[in-house]
């Protein structure tokens, strides 16, 4: 019997410690890992709850709309379930999918940014201009007793950066499988930078703060044009906020930091939404003093370096009426992290034009734009040049759809590159403001979809995908990331408000298609078939059809 | 034996699900309550775990300074243990104890800053001229049909603040034990404000920021003056950062924010040293929209007013070429925590100078002042004007002391009152930078001290007497902020880091006196005796002198 009531003693006591662990120590660490959207979460209108999946669309009529659905992406769910192989990554087993493997045609050589030969004149002149001004420089710099690291150019006609801008064609900006964007990506994050200049727009500023509105965002001034030793370049934009800080609720969008990491972050989203319209941007930590001020010669950018009371190397944000150390970025002593941009070609060789967003914000207090308080906006736009045909319109919708899944509400204007003329697609450039706010979802940036109802068949088909299980967003983006040197890129809420914002898409299509039905609503691409074979149109499924 | 083995097993498991418990869950709980200096603290060289208490002084000779150490202030030690109705308040006990109950003599016309007929004059000019101003301006605003709330002003001869600045002598800013200042702390809580409007300083810059310099602070332009219901003034500075945040390690000094519980401990710290030369400072919860916008006749100020995304009422800084709402401070929606500083007579009925600090710091990236190069350097100035007589070295080792124990760098000037001459205490103003970090302690600050190693004995027998158990510096603040409205004041870390730097401050006395010998360092109080009554001498102690 004592024994008995002694083990029975154990038992009870060893419950009861346990349960007061699981309780006081376990259950509240569980919470802090998972925090749900927060007070401050704007969830999209009644979705909260919801399990929004592709069977919602079954109803559909259109044959082929409902065929992918039923077929290609749940058949495929099963498919991949049933395969242990695919367990080990989701990210691979999504660019597998058949959706991600739709042949891009014969381009003709119109249909190419750049020609070689042009290409590989311009790297030379560039190159033979760099060394005569080098020679001089090091001249002076030596008769001045000047430091200053050089280093040596190299012509390299394989370059990944050339590769990356031959490649670039109407269709996006670079070739789902092309080795020499992997390349460039290792380039941009280790090899040796031989220049550091400010960029060509912080050029133009000459140091002034534009005080015509009534406010400036303060990440200027601290983004650098970094050149590497292939004569490949890059922006450089430094850490600024710390991955767990979200934006305090009281910033406007347009004071709001620039983040390295939303940088990073966007081309891997972008890359996996298949829209591949986000130059390559890879993270890297850069030694602030050997890479930027012994390599630089701008005496301005020189001018702004100082060495902090922790002994680290900063440097500052400099305006014709503001200085200040408060803007300082500052390493540690001397590494610190940031994003680097892969460039485009020069203007002077591959011209873009910056349009406005016609959903453009007001960048006041207290103004608004006709967007916000005209719900018949969209037909105003649907009527002008040039979203009155062609694939514009869509675009826009394209990019809105990804500025709200990143919480980007600072697009002012979008740029195309002229040669493609209207049907060209819309560059996704500098998203550094996005995923600043994990715990709100901005519906409004939503507005373009929201308001004129019309989505791209083979968006929505990526989107749908996503949505699954097997090809969670959060799950792609957070494999995607990992493989960058400065990972983890996201702090994992702003990886969960992902398929919280993908939810809320699906939800507003899904409301279109209720209202005006899916013939209006999900539109095939506009893209002009009559120069592409049968056997490639947009979003047809080889492997399927055969 | 079965029985005596679970017993063993059962005692054996709890031990180790305790000792696993404490090791993993309560330990770590404990060093997060309880930080040390942390990685940057720059202890008090060798200080590092010294025990230094008043025994280290018990080989000094002077009589009169052992009869202190070994009979009033031991002997009060052990006395209070024996006493159980000492218990309840440290702080209680401190001002209790003779060092704090030493009478100041009777004060004659001249050793008061205002004559009661002159002051009461000028307030009802004041007020008078404050309710024709009103009359105009009500119907100006009607006119122009503007929200604008008017409130009575009352004329009160019994007003705190007329008693506050009544109070001002050649000793300190207010008696011990007046009233008048628990009345003024708590009417600068509490009271109606009736208008408010930019500071003089303020008003001088016109909103052009100052870029002689290569930076600027950027708790310009934020500080308010705000008139309250009797007609007494106070200046707002409102909260800009959390009490947990540390200001980190890159940051100069000169561009540090302006912390208003900084503002409140400084006046909690000064009247513990008994120095009483910080004006009353409180805590309060401002209405930004009722008790600013709406009451404040300054257009400028209205204007710099907006909404946040979050729906706040906020306001920014504003500069002539800056005008950035990253500077901005909202309320939640309204309510905003500050300081409430008491304003002193104005300058034209009580003039007072400033003067540059003699161990000024070079407010640049790499300049240095003289002081930080040369060893010899107070040797230079005890032999100027008017550091070489008197007692104003004695109070800016003082004021260095003060600025020690708040971490306070940015003490460039200080101000006097003209009327009590060279002899006049020195204004501890505007504490605002200290307590940004408290695990670092900067030793530069105590170069006065260390420099000149000269101290007044009545600031020494104070500092020893808050370095002991029953007296202990962080306890004694503790509880003087728990009285305020925004308590805690000051997060754990800051008052352990008094305790700290306390020490720091005996040890460099120590090392003076054990260099030069307790004559040359410890200095009897430069009071003019000739003018006092033998009982009231400086530092006498009646009690026990009877």
């Amino acid at each position: 019997m004592m024994m008995r009531r002694d083990r029975l003693l154990l038992a009870v006591t060893l419950t009861a410690i346990f349960t007061a662990d699981l309780y006081f120590v376990l259950l509240p660490k569980l919470r802090q890992r998972q925090p749900g959207p927060g007070n401050g979460a704007c969830l999209c209108p009644s979705s909260r709850g919801t399990n929004f999946t592709l069977a919602g669309y079954s109803g559909l009529t259109i044959p082929w709309f409902s065929n992918i659905t039923s077929i290609d992406l749940q058949g495929k769910e099963v498919g991949a379930m049933d395969d242990p192989t695919d367990w080990g990554s989701k990210l691979g087993r999504l660019f597998a999918h058949p959706l991600y493997n739709i042949q891009t045609p014969e381009l003709g050589l119109e249909e190419r940014l750049m020609q070689s030969e042009e290409l590989m004149e311009y790297y030379r002149r560039k190159v033979s201009r760099w060394e005569r001004h080098m020679k001089l420089y090091s001249e002076a710099a030596a008769a001045l007793n000047m430091t200053m690291l050089e280093h040596q150019v190299t012509f390299d006609p394989e370059a990944s950066w050339l590769k990356f801008h031959l490649g670039i064609n109407r269709y996006a900006l670079y070739a789902r499988d092309d080795p020499a964007i992997t390349r460039l990506l290792q380039d941009m994050q280790a090899t040796t930078v031989i220049s550091a200049d400010y960029t060509q727009d912080e050029k133009a500023l000459k140091g002034a703060c534009d005080c015509t509105q009534v406010v400036k965002p303060s990440g200027h001034h601290l983004k650098l044009a970094l050149k590497m030793q292939n004569f490949g370049k890059a922006m450089f934009k430094p850490m600024r906020q710390q991955r767990d800080q979200e934006t305090p609720g009281d910033v406007f969008y347009f004071v709001d930091f620039q983040r390295h990491n939303a940088e990073i972050a966007a081309f891997h989203l972008d890359r996996i939404l298949d829209f591949r319209r986000v130059p390559p941007v890879v993270g890297r930590l850069v030694n602030v003093t050997g890479e930027i001020l012994l390599t630089t010669h701008n005496e301005d950018l020189r001018s702004v370096f100082f060495t902090s009371p922790a002994n680290n190397t900063c440097f500052f944000a400099k305006c014709l009426y503001v200085c200040k150390t408060e803007y300082a970025v500052c390493g540690s002593p001397d590494l610190l992290e940031g994003s680097m941009s892969a460039y485009l070609p020069g203007l002077s060789i591959a011209p873009r034009i910056s349009l406005p967003n016609p959903w453009i914000r007001s960048y006041t207090f207290t103004g608004r734009e006709e967007w916000e308080v005209n719900p018949f906006y969209c037909d105003t736009i649907k009527r002008l040049y040039p979203y009155n045909s062609g694939n514009r319109l869509l675009n826009i919708i394209d990019m809105a759809i990804f500025d709200f899944l990143i919480g980007n509400m600072d697009r002012h204007h979008y740029e195309i590159f002229t040669k493609f003329g209207d049907e060209g697609f819309l560059l996704h450039f500098d998203n550094a403001k996005g995923f600043g706010k994990h715990s709100h979802d901005e519906m409004s940036i939503l507005a373009p979809l929201s308001q004129c109802c019309i989505i791209k068949r083979s968006t929505l088909l990526r989107l749908q995908l996503l949505s699954q299980d097997h090809y969670r967003l959060s799950d792609v983006m957070r494999e995607s990331l990992g493989g960058d040197a400065l990972q983890p890129v996201l702090a994992e809420p702003h990886l969960q408000a992902l398929d919280r914002r993908l939810q809320c898409v699906l939800k507003t299509v899904h409301r279109c298609v209720r209202r005006l039905g899916e013939a209006q609503v999900i539109t095939t691409d506009f893209v002009d078939t009559s120069v592409m074979p049968e056997s490639v149109k947009p979003v047809a499924m080889p492997n399927k059809e055969k």
